[in-house]
């Protein structure tokens, strides 16, 4: 067996953003030491909404921590009291003016396995209503339906290099029909 | 313009491994607040190895903090000195036994853009040559060749959770050839 024994983890630093730990790890030859870990105490959920006419609903935004420009998907943190989907169609909402139907969920996983304990959730919806201005309008410098084989050439360019964003297109057209012709 | 202010940032912990900070950003309509940054000094690389015969080489491993199993493409921490590729090159031959051919391009991403400065790397190589054991054989559980559809279904099953080893995959079959009949 593979499996790591965990002797105990101390805090480093916490906050109900993120939390550093570090572990007391041994394993299976016997070697034992300290191995960092992140901690988020909420998952969070994003949605590919499309409509055939439309294309895909994008956001261009900035990020400031990896500082890159790039477009996603909407998707947020799910909040305490809330339910995976219900926090992914609010983040929808928020963060483009749209409100998704009905979701589908395509996956889930964990963004960096080998450090932190975060886990992100992906949804389909195929459409969604106009209700307004986006409440997160400081989210996006451009809101937009892409055309798919524009979503391909902006994955094939390098024009959207969050991660969550990229697995919700790519299983989307592997595993969702996404792309396929009619 | 949404690109969002940032006055200032102060540790909040630091290691060499991984460091917390609070920024002190402001959004274009005046609000100001502190948010964190989870900031890692390196980028990490994978590495997609496929053979038509063989399939592709995967392993199958526990994470212990956010404690799920999966199948998982070769991947790590890029050393200081080290150029990515190599990188990508020497954790495949220590996770896996096998030393991978040429490696070719396929794209990069931050996995938790909100959050962390964190950049992945993803590489394809047509091959690989088996050296040994896997120095790092407390990594993986197991070490196989899975044949292409086996992948789709490994997929679809939600036996492979690791953001990384899926958007390889994926990217792979979408943009790389990866699975095209030939």
């Amino acid at each position: 067996m593979t499996r790591w024994t965990v002797h105990g983890e101390r805090a480093a630093y916490q906050s109900p953003w993120v939390s550093v730990g570090l572990a007391d790890v041994e394993l299976p030859d016997g070697r034992r030491f300290d191995h960092h870990t992140v901690r988020t105490p909420r998952p969070a959920a994003g949605v590919v909404v499309h409509e055939p006419d439309r294309g895909v609903l994008l956001i261009w935004r900035h990020r400031f921590i990896p500082d890159t420009w790039g477009w996603e998907i909407p998707a947020g943190r799910v909040e305490l009291g809330e339910t995976i989907e219900a926090g992914a169609a609010r983040e929808t909402l928020e963060e483009t003016g749209w409100r998704p139907g009905p979701l589908r969920y395509l996956c889930q996983f964990t963004p960096m396995s080998g450090v932190a304990d975060t886990r992100f959730i992906l949804f389909a919806a195929a459409g969604a209503n106009h209700v307004g201005e986006p409440l997160d309008a400081h989210e996006a410098e451009r809101i937009e339906w892409v055309p798919l084989p524009e979503v391909r050439a902006v994955l094939a360019r390098g024009e959207m290099v969050d991660g969550m964003s990229m697995i919700g297109l790519l299983w989307a057209m592997s595993f969702d029909g996404l792309g396929d012709t009619p």
